[in-house]
């Protein structure tokens, strides 16, 4: 029985459970059929890497925890970017069904519509906390669906990379003029708002950034933050190492699928796949957090120079990007609902967060200076 | 049949996948019986009240996404503290096999043992983000279960209300000598580095806060943050709301399972409780994070009156607690190791915190301040 005939007889016994426990008795031999858990086999295209072992980890969490719930009924091999489709080709997979799931970052396809950058980030946007707020308990992910829907996809948060670095320069970045004519190696809409500011973004493959960097094709790079960027040895390249990232103040990605396949779904396989979703989002956001730590110690003694953007810098780009969401807000609709239910969550956190959260941080990081902790 | 020779049978049919199938067979009105996903009925007895929705309902979520997930095969029935038995008596009953799981706070059986409280927090321990880091990615699991084992339970994290306020106080803490005398009421393992500065710890339970507050009888009261704190309205009779509730900086909770029960279930169980418990993580502090921010709102409005504790309070705090860990970590092994492994990621932790993670915000922080959010 091919997988394709299997999944039509489940379909067809599943509709009464009575049928489906005398198909078993019918065949002692072969495995046992269960309704609500029927065997399944998908595939899920990453956008990543595997050396990017920490992102792309998180999709083979998934489908790990996916197959251990399920008994090992439900399997999802899991691929590389460009292994089936290319990274950025995930999306459109997903779309027409040439594999059944994919694991991305939303914002890759902003050049669809702007609004697919919102549910990963923007600039000035959530940070982490907030941005899981949002999704798990502010409605977040039934907003954004609406919105996927149209592209036949159902997405889910899988995966977090916390606040990023804003890269590695060249020269310093002093005042808003030094962005002007700065070609930076930058993916997604973060380039759109940096463009606005003079900077000259780049495209370009993680694996080329290096060569670019050292030969001045390039003056930075934004890749993710200290443990991704050690091991491609931007440091050694270009000194300054610049934060915040306030392109990505936390980056979620998601777990896109195929609409008609999830709604095909027994109701069980459905909880299942959203708590693999919310295990993998929660264990990839971990791992940074244990990862990155010992990385910036290591950059900073091989030479990194950590450099804060002055308030004046950023209070540059944040009207640059302040002036892209007032047009985009003005001409697209979509753009316009999800926007504002983020920002209604980023006015009421950022005036909680200054409470306990910040000064009991502030107060830590003041005796990690002292080398009292 | 009753609950017990269900699990009897089940047991024996269990064995072998052939037996399973004959017995389901020969009685075709019958539930189907899996061997890898038997019908299983637990009870849970929380430490808290339903009027705690937010923590009281992060045990709810897990007994829905578990019974989702497994389609309605493991029932796991709720009951608010007092019900079954008492609050502080969750984790003896789960030792004694009473119930077959508790939702609680570790730290309220510090009295047994002190290394009971770092699970939860201690004071001037982590944030939440670094709590999840050592638990998910960072070996805590593992760790502290080797403790726990010691008691007949395995615990997992479940539930988190990040950085608790430091509570109500009818009169201002100004400096350190200021804690000496005053009543306040705390739980746990908090009141007693507070005694180390000259308070007098009240144990009261909720409902009879705000009489005592009122009448004078106590001088302060910590709960826990502007949500579940709005409920029982310590705003009207003690003016002063303090920040940063130094004692949890983040205050994990934990599902705690009877060791011979988590042994014996199916390996998909284990794995559909592990990812139901992560979902109860994310949601009860995703729940949080979207309900202070409003309250805290409506409590300034009302009257509430936010006040930072000084930096040289807050040293005198974070003296008398090292002095503490110095002394616990001398006289008792089990303390010694999971301390020293959570002060590893503390003083990594606050190292990488300080650079994107605190500046995002602090520039939002900002921007919130001038409205421009």
């Amino acid at each position: 029985m091919t997988t394709l005939d299997r999944r039509k007889f489940l379909k067809v016994a599943g509709a009464g459970g009575a049928a489906t426990a005398v198909a078993a008795c019918d065949q002692p031999t072969a495995p046992a059929v269960h309704e609500a858990m029927p065997n399944l086999s998908w595939r899920m295209t990453s956008s990543f890497p595997k050396s990017l072992d920490t992102i792309y980890g998180a999709a083979e969490t998934f489908a790990r925890v996916v197959r251990e719930m399920t008994d090992g009924r439900f399997q999802i091999q899991v691929f590389a970017g460009g292994e089936l489709v290319g990274g950025l080709q995930a999306a459109d997979s997903v779309t027409d069904g040439t594999v059944e799931m994919a694991h991305t970052a939303s914002y890759y396809y902003w050049g669809k519509d702007p609004t697919f950058a919102i549910p990963t980030c923007i600039p000035f946007g959530l940070n982490c906390r907030m941005q899981n707020a949002w999704m798990y308990d502010g409605g977040g992910i039934d907003l954004v669906n609406k919105f996927y829907a149209g592209y036949n996809i159902y997405g889910l948060p899988g995966g977090n990379t916390g606040a990023q670095m804003g890269g590695w320069f060249r020269r310093e970045i002093n005042a808003a003029e030094d962005w002007k004519g700065l070609k930076i190696r930058i993916a997604g809409f973060g380039g759109a708002i940096l463009s606005r500011l003079g900077a000259v973004p780049q495209q370009i493959a993680g694996g080329d950034i290096y060569p670019a960097l050292e030969k001045g094709t390039i003056d930075a790079a934004e890749w993710v933050g200290p443990y991704d960027d050690e091991k491609l040895g931007f440091h050694r390249v270009a000194r300054y190492y610049y934060y915040p990232g306030w392109w990505e103040g936390q980056a979620m990605l998601h777990f896109f699928i195929n609409l008609e396949k999830w709604n095909s779904l027994p109701k069980a396989y459905q909880a299942i796949i959203r708590a693999a979703a919310k295990t993998a989002d929660t264990t990839m956001m971990a791992g940074y957090d244990m990862q990155n730590p010992g990385a910036i110690r290591r950059l900073a003694r091989a030479g990194a120079i950590l450099r804060p953007f002055s308030e004046e810098v950023l209070d540059a780009c944040f009207k640059a990007s302040n002036d892209a969401y007032a047009e985009l807000t003005a001409n697209n609709a979509n753009f316009k609902t999800i926007y504002e239910a983020m920002t209604a969550v980023r006015a009421e956190g950022y005036l909680w967060f200054q409470l306990s959260e910040q000064t009991m941080d502030t107060y830590m990081m003041i005796q990690q200076r002292k080398d009292a902790l």
